[in-house]
């Protein structure tokens, strides 16, 4: 039987190192697609009952409470995904095959980030549903990290101009996020409100982490 | 413990400035696909009982018409948002990270609005549930006015053609939606449906306080 | 008080005129983005009842048959928009504010379309669902020929380049699709089974139209 | 009565000729929107009961795994049929109306998918949603390798750089898919577990095919 090449199991690079433009507008059309959908579906998860009465109407309304809650901290926790998505694929300047499916996975992670908002939005003091959330979410930023990581290092998918302190900030950045939301695992298992609340503060966190290491770097050279 | 540097609060500009066209690219893409799929979703709202007779059918479809008046509603709203979002953003010459976020406050808001739009087309005489679609209205114009007032007064963002009396139209115009859905606000509560057809009057009242304004300023120089 | 001017019922063209291109841009980015929605929420509208058992679900997949050629049908009808709204946009080189409105009124349509085909699935030989089906597209195709005629006639939005003859073929082609399904509301009211089969050949009759037309122009200065 | 000319069945190919960047352009946005919404739909069908108590929370989730497998599943083989339409589509130089429809053929089948997933998610065991899924997938593929024959033979749709090594070994692995999963009909009636774990190893596969006919023709000229 005849021998497999070894790129049996990449795309030939250089192929996509020729029409890199292009090939780079469709995956970000994709992510774009799926970034906004996945943000505009969590509305779905707020509904009041069918059966509710004219009367009845305004307690229904201000019982979702945990819904709209919901809502606001998915909206934003997808939102982050795409800016630090936006950020750093303008600093990507060819994919290859591994960095496509990368890219899938974790736009696999956020088109399922709408299901852990459902749950939590209707059992809001629940383990479970905290739970299920931060493993969520801590997968969907692992994704992330991966790409960032891939095209940073081994795959040297970056632009000429990009200097390694955007780069190392960048890397800490991607990694705050699985980092934050595994510590908030066992927080969520005994105190589900806590695990909400801090998580309404992984955006702050995330931001000081990226100057941190944005700002070491360029105190060296000084 | 070091100090952190004043810009962990703010991206850095210069970053943005530099690949401006492609930065708005994305946020454009972002914004349609949210656009789009808000619209869209409207229809999801309209359904007839899963157990209707096809006997039952011609009364229930009927049956049915605050509901399409909610989507007729709904749909112009949101349209109006997108049009003078494109029209805005064609004046915006670059981003930063404030203006970013600004706009994503926005679509936060415009992906929620089938939610009020479905809950005034299954109670539309509820007083409960047009106050819930004057205040969702009214926060989403706030933050298109947030968007367009910080883009064309402290982020310096506009193009260099951008004569000040259209600035000032949009400006005029932006705050017409705040204070006008604010203002059926009390209506709603005591009249709600002479509200809901104040709102469909909405579109001619932006288009004259825009036109107002913009005559103002051109008669000046004359 | 202060006369208002004309123009404060249609925006300025010139500032249009000048940034056509983009413009143009976020249209059809906003109407691809309808459509892609539209036609793919059809399936949405396929379900089987969560009460199914294993044993009975063959029997439960039979019997959707109606809901799987409501899905076709609309599907082809969805995407016929699409194939004649991108054909005309590419001779449409610029766009004013009745244009857009227009274009947003034909998206409003485009998106109401999974409800009838919902209905039509549920209730296949019920009149009533299939006269609902009949208005929808018949005010579907109306708004993209008011879109059409406007933009070729009144609004002379089109490029330099387009021939009197294909203006004219696609004016045929854009009203034979109001009358054709104008002339089918009597056959939904009688027999809904034979307006649903005529539906189906209302593809090879626009095409037949357009044809018509084009040659008959061709011929004339031969 | 008037002879009909030939073109009646297909649109002039010139037009098309002349504006293909752009006519291409809205054929991937609308593509893209379709595959973004029917990867993002996917976890719609993932809900628990609205009845489910928080005590009960953590054992519903769990039994939620046949639907998980399912999203899982069916966002790898939407992904990849989105993967090998990008890669075959930079290799695309011009559309004509017979490929805008066999890519819209496709895209219909991609947006039915969800239904089957659903299907297969809620009845994981059952030798009738294993056909139905097996049967789904194979019609989407079977579309899709209508696309790459027509487009690569009798289309001519390719640019001049395209090598026939290139074209034989995309044609054979558009047709590896609809092979495939026929093969795996009769396994999904007699063992539905089988065909599913089976389904998972379609992406090596195909990959191998893709990689052998590409060796095969390189080797030939040495």
């Amino acid at each position: 039987m005849r021998k497999l090449p070894d790129r049996v199991w990449k795309l030939p690079r250089h192929e996509d190192d020729e029409a890199a433009e292009e090939g780079i507008g469709r995956i970000l059309a994709l992510s774009d697609g799926v970034f906004a959908i996945a943000i505009t579906l969590l509305t779905l998860e707020i509904a009041i009952p069918a059966s509710t009465s004219d009367a009845g109407l305004p307690k229904a309304l201000l019982e979702l409470w945990p819904r709209y809650l919901a809502y606001v901290l998915s909206f934003v926790v997808i939102a982050r995904f795409w800016v630090i998505h936006r950020l750093a694929f303008r600093l990507i300047a060819r994919v290859d095959a591994a960095l496509v499916w990368l890219n899938l996975l974790l736009l696999m992670f956020v088109a399922f980030l709408p299901f852990p908002t459902a749950v939590v939005g209707a059992h809001a003091g629940s383990p479970a549903a905290a739970v299920l959330y931060a493993i969520s979410v801590c997968l969907t930023s692992t994704a992330w990290a991966a790409c960032w990581w891939y095209a940073s290092g081994r795959g040297k998918l970056l632009g000429p101009d990009v200097g390694r302190a955007q780069i190392r900030a960048l890397r800490a950045r991607s990694l705050s996020g699985p980092v934050f939301f595994a510590l908030t695992l066992p927080i969520a298992v005994f105190a589900p409100y806590a695990a909400e609340i801090l998580w309404f503060l992984a955006f702050p966190l995330a931001r000081i982490v990226f100057a941190w290491f944005l700002t070491e770097e360029h105190e060296q050279p000084g």
